[in-house]
């Protein structure tokens, strides 16, 4: 419970069970870090956020109130999760103490699916991420939205099920049918599997 | 406060005030179930959840983080109910506090409709469950559905509105064209309301 | 923590920063009004309700579970605010933390865009609600909306993103095509931004 690096803010009202904690993080009040969770430096974890055990976030993401992170979740460097919104780990699921379920139940290969976050990317207010699927680094995800395949870098996606509208740059605003953005000028090239910023290597 | 029986667990952050939790039920944190709230054997309550006092939940059932069971809500045997599921009582909610509403929120009768989820149903994270309504045995309602009238047993219902786009097997998959399960083998046959287990007098 | 007036009822497990808020007003289990904050007088803050501190609530306000009221938003006398529902204020949220987001965030007229909810107005379970815009007095907004422009005086709104299909009494009835409430018969006219009451001058 105290066993945060000193530069961890813990509300009086928050619960931290995990060692895993990097510096200037902050986690506010109603917040549950469950043992074993991974959560890195700067980050900023909003009221009644839960982070269990097997969930892992690394520096600098945003998650706003009401968000739970679970088993399967990986969040990665500077990703933005609005309030409300919701992950999965199970595609089919049934309450585990039912008899039938069992056996499912009793291996967590036979139910958990992974999900991943990528860099920089947006999930919006309310969205709701199916579990198997993956979010590519800067992708805006409108808030609302229904992920239930992968999502390329940069996409904007919006919809139930969401669907790619547009593509988003590093600084959250939609590029023009040119790739370029009309506030701040970035410029991007098509990629393999996504956009990826012009004249940039990766 | 410390009413419960010896076998059930509830967390130092978790607040019970009922007389009528069974046997190995587990509140997690931040749960708070309110005096006069039934819930039965062998439950998990998910952290931040909260049950009212004119709530049922039967045993086995499992309720993921953020959920509000609210008076007029029963939950049937070995339901699942995904994270940050929203159950009403009201189908035309006004502030009970504006002058207006007065006479009718005077009486529960004028505005309380209930809500029942059938034994061992799933409701999908985030789904949105209108009231009034009835949700049949091992319906499995998609994520981020909107459930706006009754769904029959076994149904897999998904959308806003919800509609019925399939059948649930008791595992948790969809039942092909045949109504016989591809993962765990079971078959079904057409009822008057739905489905039920080829060969089930029941 | 304890500068409440003394009219206030607060939760033993809830958090009152506040000195502003107003006689009669109850914080249920796992509030958190943050100091700055104002909420009015007679409003019910349901369990896990959060408010920041630039956000403000006006008198007999309802606020169901679940919900966080963030800086910009305005909420008028007599709302009513459901379950879940969740309210914005940056149309093009990055994490803060993010390098590339610094500048952004370092002056909130760069990002912060304010809601109003008008008087008597309904938000219902689970909606959505874009920043920079506007519900009008007496609006009623169903269950899992997503509303992204203004809602006039009396709109009824669904859908996503939200439309108009009808207009509602102040009762919360539908009313008919003329304009008429069939449960309270209260009588409307067509003005500039909506409805209002027959004979109403304003």
């Amino acid at each position: 419970m105290s066993a945060e690096a000193p530069d961890v803010f813990v509300h009086p009202h928050a619960l931290n069970e995990s060692r895993n904690i990097g510096d200037g993080t902050r986690l506010w009040a109603f917040v549950h870090v469950m043992d074993g969770a991974k959560v890195g430096r700067f980050c900023n974890l909003g009221e009644h956020v839960f982070i269990e055990r097997g969930a892992r976030v690394a520096d600098r993401v945003t998650i706003k109130n009401q968000v739970s992170v679970w088993d399967g979740v990986t969040i990665e460097d500077d990703a933005f999760i609005g309030p409300g919104v919701i992950f999965t780990n199970d595609r089919y699921p049934r309450s585990p103490r039912m008899p039938a379920a069992h056996d499912r139940y009793a291996h967590p290969e036979n139910w958990l699916e992974s999900t991943r976050v990528g860099r920089g990317a947006t999930i919006g207010a309310g969205a709701i991420i199916l579990c198997g699927l993956s979010i590519g680094a800067h992708a805006m995800i409108g808030a609302g939205s229904l992920v239930s395949r992968d999502a390329p870098p940069h996409a904007w996606i919006v919809g139930r099920p969401g669907r790619i509208v547009g593509w988003a740059c590093l600084c959250g605003r939609k590029l023009s049918e040119s790739f370029a953005c009309p506030v701040c000028g970035r410029r991007y090239e098509k990629s393999d599997d996504g956009l990826c910023l012009a004249g940039d290597a990766g």
